[in-house]
């Protein structure tokens, strides 16, 4: 057994530190966030801080960093308001790391990196058209935390378009039927296995497994 | 190719929404979270919205909502200013699922559930003894989200315990030998299977797997 304080996480070498501490706290949410700017330059960027916040209205949300690779992300997000997420699948997603390295400006990383842009009437931003589960977010909210200047940023979901045969009849997806990867850390991406559907835990019942088609 | 609205979503029946949404936006982050109350009364608690914000100072985010189960956690949090978050494992998932059934207030998982408490010197929340990842954190900030009332409770890392042979040499957890599960939704356990670690992506550059050992 190993016992960290935090004058040990502290002194790690910066870079060491970055990815113990990107990858200790679980598996993470990866999407593709599609954005467009006001002069009509498209833009994707990977994000692994994605979280559920509400169902009703459907709000997600996102970290962003205040600096570095999500800066174009976020000044589109901030300036047209709209934004999609889009699920990387284990057949390209390799294809799909490679839309974090640093492009200019000026290059879109749907066209370096072969991703084709789609459209929804009246929904201004681009959706990875070969993503099997696609979203389409307004920005809600910004709030920003104090304690390092990161912002949260909170979208409510407007348009879904989803792949046929993934939704079961109690309205869960099937994101391994999706073919979702999930990401350890930084780098490390991982498909899954389903080990089961648990019925909803009561006091009084025994865990037991909840099968629906 | 099935293509939702807003309007889709907000007439959906409200507990399909809810299975919906919670599993639609990828794989989870999964942590039992480890309180105890002023007076001396421990909880678990499964939270599912546990996030990444950064490495120095080593902040973790997690969302609570305003009602409902969560309730005792926030208090405590907010009471004491100290929880832990333990890693959920594939072999004992299922005894993790049970607590989150509604157990009476003087009631405490640890004991109902058959996990055990382990603590260290000076850190007042209790740990999850059976977890291979266990982190313990301050409260750092409360932030309310506006637009639903959810709090986004965020915490430094302070304290980590962590089995042996886990850590690579550039500080990545490997969270498969921690065999940690994730989830998707708020009742679908999974393992994961290693694709590949990917080197930082460079424009000029092809993807190449990152081999660390």
């Amino acid at each position: 057994m190993m016992i960290l304080s935090s004058t040990d996480i502290l002194a790690m070498e910066q870079r060491y530190r970055a990815t113990f501490m990107n990858s200790i706290s679980g598996f993470k949410s990866l999407q593709m966030v599609g954005t467009i700017s006001p002069s009509g330059q498209t833009n994707i960027a990977l994000f692994n801080s994605i979280f559920h916040i509400g169902a009703n209205p459907p709000l997600i949300g996102m970290i962003c960093r205040p600096d570095g690779d999500q800066h174009s992300t976020f000044d589109n997000i901030e300036k047209t308001g709209f934004y999609t997420l889009n699920n990387v699948q284990q057949n390209w997603y390799k294809q799909a790391h490679q839309t974090s390295a640093r492009y200019g400006l000026n290059q879109s990383e749907f066209e370096t990196c072969g991703f084709n842009e789609q459209y929804l009437p009246d929904f201004k931003a681009p959706f990875v058209q070969q993503a099997s589960v696609k979203l389409g977010l307004e920005l809600r909210e910004i709030n920003v935390i104090k304690f390092n200047g990161s912002r949260i940023i909170i979208g409510e979901v407007k348009h879904i378009i989803l792949d046929n045969g993934l939704v079961a009849t109690d309205g869960f997806v099937d994101l391994e039927k999706a073919q979702s990867v999930t990401v350890a850390g930084l780098d490390s991406y991982h498909s899954t296995q389903k080990l089961a559907r648990l019925k909803y835990a009561k006091p009084e019942n025994q865990v037991e497994e909840l099968i629906v088609n």
